[in-house]
């Protein structure tokens, strides 16, 4: 039996992300649907990148910008991703282990490089995701290690690794690793474009190896193909033992044996970029939920850390969370 | 007779600033000089990198930010510097680009890699600079393009070019090539530290062929070795046509044809990171002067420039001043 050493273990793209800001001319001369992550390949990435104005570069991945929220608010976490050997494979496993987060995923030499995702943020902080994902699905080839998964608490996995049969794979090995040790499995569904194109395998998941779901509203109701947020929200009850379903600015309703809590949104004095809002509410969730805290406070602590990711450019957090959640008593 | 297509062109280092917070015991631990700039080579970038936090990556450069704020401003402005063909070569390329530059120095191959500086801001919002230079002072062998050069209202040069050979003789040439056709030649100090290592230099360079001198508080006592600021000023004066002399919160004192104007310092709510508030004086008071501009309103251009830039992460501007300049009437 491995011994627990990490709150929560996360699986998923490893991504630097480069961000712009545009108008909202800019985002429909170009057919891109606001608020949401697209796949593109290498001429396109090149492509849009020419296009856009300047850049900064900061790491990000969904998992990953959730495991660095955990790690900020205290928790002990390890990530497992793929980057390559390049300059922005060296800047994600500094940025990562910078964070305090246990990463030592080998990066792949010679062939694809690390992912990217050029994200551009319109005036109302709304974040539009053109992700080039490079070596990031190739979790192949002993990636997913057993004795860090096991060592979890908690391990979450990303549904954006469903985008790639390779890393669809990992995901399953990891789940099921995960499970036979004993641990709480926990998945984000990632993006409503996403779960369209892999309903079915979320559904058999989500029913058959996950503990804890979270989902945003359009992701939920695209899960269940329901336009009725209630009842997507009945049915994903029915599905996982602990459901955390966010609303934005509307906050979350957790769903866990027979009750639902709501937690209202923390207030915001300006939305900036929305980028790892969902991201942080996780991370804000998991580290309570590890620590054995009640779903209010769970609620709380992810709407405390989406408050501070939203408020800056970026989805890793700008303060330590620690301690912005001492000073509101969280934990 | 080359026609005049720039309101300013530029030739500086071509870096890639790595921005990570830290408190001051961390500098202290390190020997590192707050507010200073040094140079580090390979290993000691490496080494320092892994010892920092979580980074965010953005293009910089002390002249490379000022062209981009004279773009910013509605300038026409050109750019001259040395990226290798790599990650943050094209990083470094595609934001100045982005910005309205004219950039097209071609990338070196094979050899050293695209200058980064790591700058560590500690609480008060100073920030500390550790410069690997990489392939960027290598600006020999026909980068500096003489018709791009003569193309320039206002040819600016930054002093930090003189911490390495080949870049110090690429200066001399871009200085006399500007001379030659007409155009004012623009100087920055850089650095105090800058100006100790190559006083005689600068003395000379100042005396002879700048027309235009842009220094802090420190680096001119340093230039004419005196505590005394006003006895520092008045040799200003008299080695050149104008100097722009700016002395932090205090504002700026700019000394031309035996008048003084002093501009008062913009207010800025908090100052979060300094990094760029002299490149980004310069940016406003080039704009100004090449527009033909008093020197109280290319001053006050230059003080809503730094304000904006220190109010924030990084160098380049958020948001384009022009519109601020515009909205406070001075442009």
């Amino acid at each position: 039996m491995t011994e627990i050493r990490y709150d929560v273990v996360g699986i998923g793209n490893a991504i630097v992300d480069v961000i712009a800001r545009c108008d909202d001319a800019f985002l429909a001369a170009r057919d891109l649907k606001k608020g949401s992550m697209q796949l593109i390949g290498t001429d396109a990435v090149m492509e849009l990148y020419k296009s856009i104005g300047p850049a900064v570069e900061i790491s990000g991945g969904s998992a990953a910008n959730t495991i660095v929220g955990v790690a900020s608010l205290g928790g002990t976490a390890a990530f497992i991703g793929k980057v390559a050997d390049d300059e922005l494979g060296r800047i994600f496993a500094h940025d990562i282990r910078a964070a305090g987060v246990a990463f030592d995923t080998p990066p792949s030499k010679g062939g694809a490089s690390t992912a990217r995702s050029l994200i551009l943020v319109t005036p109302d902080g709304e974040r539009t995701m053109n992700t080039f994902l490079g070596v990031s699905p190739e979790l192949d080839g002993g990636a997913i290690k057993a004795d860090m998964i096991a060592a979890g608490r908690i391990v979450y996995l990303e549904g954006y690794l469903f985008d790639r049969e390779e890393a669809k794979a990992a995901f399953r090995e990891a789940a099921g690793i995960a499970t036979k040790a004993g641990r709480q499995v926990a998945l984000t569904l990632s993006d409503g474009f996403c779960v369209d194109r892999h309903r079915d395998a979320f559904r058999a998941l989500v029913k058959d190896q996950v503990d804890i779901l979270f989902a945003n509203e359009s992701e939920i109701k695209s899960l269940y193909q329901t336009e009725n947020f209630d009842d997507a929200a009945r049915q994903a009850a029915a599905d996982v033992k602990l459901a955390v379903l966010t609303r934005s600015a509307k906050g979350a309703v957790i769903q866990s044996g027979g009750k639902a809590v709501t937690v209202a949104a923390a207030p915001v004095a300006k939305v900036v970029d929305t980028t790892g809002a969902g991201d942080l509410y996780a991370a804000g969730f998991l580290y309570g939920h590890a620590k054995g805290l009640d779903l209010e406070t769970c609620g709380k602590l992810g709407s405390l850390a989406a408050a501070e990711i939203i408020s800056h450019v970026g989805a890793r957090p700008e303060q330590p969370l620690a301690a912005l959640a001492r000073t509101k008593g969280l934990i």
